[in-house]
């Protein structure tokens, strides 16, 4: 596999920004089963090894894994502070829980989860998300494994086939659009 | 027409991360006529006076139009840096145009293209966006009018019926849900 073109200007991107703790997050769109929007807030955690897919994580007691299984398309908007910028990364999700079978992505899945802190692992223990809140004993539960993840764990993957770079500090602004062929990644120069 | 219960609490977070700009730019995501979901970031300009409806502008030239036509509902996601909470705004878009008959539309709709800087309402007048990238001299159109709106230019309005807001602060985090019924809206607490 090769390095998209676009992944060079993302990682300048992070560099520049990274004084800003939330320069990390990213906001994740998926499509409901009734077929509305949903849209929430989510952590990079970097890409899968020696491929161009972007690391998230998730719970597997979450809205995602039922829109993800009726609907795997997603779009990620990524707004830059410090630097003005935003990326628009569409492609196609998979969801690697405790049942998949590749090894690799189980390793995968294993080693995000020791990279965790404590208290973000801890919060895969909580109570089930979104139900009526629980009392507050069921938000004091024993800290898990460091190394083994709990069921409930899943490692999330976007595979990107199309991103959308916009510069606003340009003047005019600069925008870019990279589209996945099957000779590989085309770019373009579009109107902002 | 009542002040929606999490105004308040949204009215506070703007308040309280005002020393960044960016805390007005949201996270926008509709559903493409493909079925796939989009993502972008815009910008927060208000309430539409005497509702619960949030304005943004657009470009009818841009994707957003076709999207709301074939699907208008949306989800907005806000994330405030400072406070570290985030509001869902799931609900319903209207688009309204140069063409739209209702007087008092029309009229918002022309005050927020007064209110525009002149840069903002420059770039309306820009070459037609996504296109392959036009020669510098159509970046550089006479200046719109400050009081008439261009054809092109839209206000946008979202009908909330659904606003999940998180405080990660919370130790447990907090997590409230606003759903509006047809008595009005209803709060419940729910596990992060």
């Amino acid at each position: 596999m090769s390095l998209a073109p676009w992944r060079s200007i993302l990682a300048r991107a992070l560099h520049r920004n990274r004084s800003l703790p939330y320069a990390r997050y990213v906001q994740l769109a998926t499509v409901r089963p009734n077929g509305k929007p949903a849209n929430r807030t989510i952590v990079f955690r970097g890409f899968l090894e020696e491929t161009n897919q972007l690391k998230f994580v998730t719970d597997d007691r979450s809205e995602k894994p039922k829109q993800i299984e009726s609907c795997p398309w997603a779009e990620v908007c990524w707004y830059f502070p410090n630097t003005r910028e935003q990326f628009r990364i569409a492609g196609k999700l998979s969801l690697i829980d405790h049942m998949n079978p590749e090894e690799k992505l189980q390793k995968a899945r294993q080693q995000i989860w020791q990279e965790l802190s404590d208290s973000a692992r801890l919060q895969f223990a909580w109570s089930h998300p979104g139900q009526p809140r629980a009392t507050a004993d069921t938000f004091l539960p024993p800290a898990p494994s460091q190394t083994e993840p709990l069921e409930q764990f899943c490692l999330l993957l976007l595979e990107p086939n199309e991103v959308d770079h916009l510069e606003l500090r340009g003047d005019p602004q600069n925008r870019y659009q990279y589209h996945l062929k099957e000779t590989g990644w085309l770019v373009e120069e579009v109107n902002p």
